[in-house]
């Protein structure tokens, strides 16, 4: 029998928890929060509380701030010891050490707490790996394994590449949204109708912004360097668009703007399972009361599965594009019908 | 019998066509494109291609740069002249006519033309507009009624006023979206697992740059001033963010993420019909194949209509809540429901 510990037994260390469970292993685990330990072990996360000297898999899933010290001391010719931290950098070259591998799952919940863990969590999920030349390859190869057997898709990369990169798609589009947000925010004191003019493509850019702020000072801690580097980069672009507008330079905005369409148009949907068999319809809606509900009731009506729907308002007004994630097969069967019902979709494979 | 005429039949002025006509209106129309206004005829928007000298309403819909020119020629004493420039202030002091009033309709279609025209296009819409101390009382008072006919609600605002908001809420946004996703693109170019790492906050806050941009030189050239303002005070939030973030103040980067954090849950949902009597159920959800499909059809199979939905996205990860606006009188049901499922909804009047 495969046997695990599990330092920090919240949402994420209560997830890995019941999904190793699951898949039979023998899990121990610990949390400075006494209780919390407790409340895994009722939830069925834990077999028992404590930590395992057999374990040959250490997940460390406290803050990212706690995770050197506890890695530093776990570390062992037997286990292999991973964590779970959203920053990579600082930690893998504090603990530099062949059987420590960083991790980074892409999956949280809006729920906190042990009480939200679930053992789906990681199905299709991202789950970054940050192995360095000095990793000992057959505790890669094992940690591989067992996050593969989580249903997450290991992505591999160097801990300096992660940290810029999550700086790029997610920390500095946190800052963003939240300074976004803020200056409106101002405005609407002045002016009560500020927010009636403020459109889905508004509401869009600033939707993160609603997200709990806890996290973020220990994140922007660690990750400080990659950050300050793209909130630069950011700056440097916004400049330059400010002199565009300024100059009024028509063909370099056109530039910019058709730069950003083709990339965002080419971003692809979230990751699903077999995404070789899935398809995307896109349907030209008004954006009003009842189409919503239409398009999706008739696909229930049909026996068509959504996997994924995502609203493209546009950038003022109240028109939109559903874009809807189904199984290929499905996709003349559901286009049939939105044909029937006046809708103008269009289809392609994902 | 009430008598219009539009300059300009493509999707707005094609629009407003078809609205005044079923609300028994006589309607005359010509664009440049002459082909375009026997099209407007052709699909009922207009009664005839031309200008009435009886009109009573005139509604430039042409693009911003020619609506001045325009507009002096056509102002009249017997005739109230309006446009639906997407920028105002230049346009009204060029004018600077006491029955020329400035419009907005926060309206749009992902179709463009004629061909997309839609008597309910205003339907529920905020439509904008920019009477001066100049303006004379009567016609506005007439343009008002019009308007509000036409199923939109009227906020009026000085030109400048409506100029400077639309620059924080909409043209600076989608300037700063366009400018996020080429940063991402250029790194996606050296590394292709980046996206991978994009999670839905990063593909809320860049969707509205997958727009087409052929409106933008226009609408920067002529709320230049206004987009310099915004995207300076932008630079200099991120100016200090940055600070913040290098200084390691997790006091002041706190302080900035909650009062972020409050005005975007305060933000209200898209305005609809009937606001008094629509509750908002959050429903938080794993984000997965088949939790959409679920929820909606099973507010289908209760005959409960959703007005609007939104997903919010965690900002990493594969959890988030489901935003649905429906009629006050049906939450209890569509909870009910939602709890009988394993859901955990909470409702308040929106």
């Amino acid at each position: 029998m495969s046997r695990a510990t599990i330092i920090g037994t919240g949402l994420i260390g209560g997830s890995i928890g019941l999904a190793l469970r699951r898949l039979g292993w023998h899990v121990t685990g610990r949390d400075n929060d006494h209780e919390r330990a407790q409340r895994a072990v009722a939830i069925g996360a834990l077999d028992e509380v404590g930590t395992d000297p057999d374990a040959d898999v250490i997940f460390i899933a406290t803050p990212v701030g706690a995770v050197a010290d506890e890695a530093r001391q776990l570390v062992s010719p037997t286990a292999v010891v991973t964590d779970v931290g959203s920053v990579k950098s600082a930690i893998v070259s504090a603990v530099d050490h062949p059987r420590f591998v960083g991790g980074h799952p892409m999956a949280g919940s809006e729920q906190e707490g042990v009480e939200g863990a679930d053992a789906d969590l990681f199905e299709g999920a991202t789950w970054v790996l940050t192995p360095t030349a000095a990793t000992d390859p057959g505790a890669y190869a094992r940690l591989q394994d067992v996050v593969t057997s989580l249903g997450a898709n290991v992505v591999a990369m160097p801990p300096e590449r992660h940290d810029a990169l999550v700086a790029v798609v997610s920390h500095v589009p946190h800052l963003t949204a939240a300074a976004l947000m803020t200056m409106a925010s101002a405005r609407a004191e002045e002016h009560a109708a500020l927010l009636r003019l403020a459109a889905g493509g508004f509401r869009d850019m600033t939707r993160i912004a609603a997200g709990h702020p806890g996290i973020w000072p220990d994140i922007c801690a660690e990750n400080k360097d990659a950050i300050v580097d793209a909130l630069d980069e950011l700056l440097s672009t916004l400049t330059a668009v400010r002199s565009t507008v300024a100059g009024a330079d028509r063909a370099s905005l056109l530039g910019l703007l058709e730069t950003a369409r083709s990339a965002r148009v080419n971003l692809p949907a979230r990751a699903v399972a077999r995404a070789d068999e899935m398809a995307e319809m896109r349907v030209p809606v008004p954006d009003r009361p009842g189409v919503l509900a239409e398009v999706t009731t008739l696909a229930g009506e049909l026996g068509v599965n959504i996997y994924d729907i995502e609203v493209m308002h546009s950038s003022e007004g109240d028109r939109g594009v559903l874009l809807i994630v189904i199984d290929s097969k499905d996709a003349d069967l559901l286009r049939g019908a939105f044909l029937a019902r006046g809708y103008r979709p269009s289809v392609r494979p994902l």
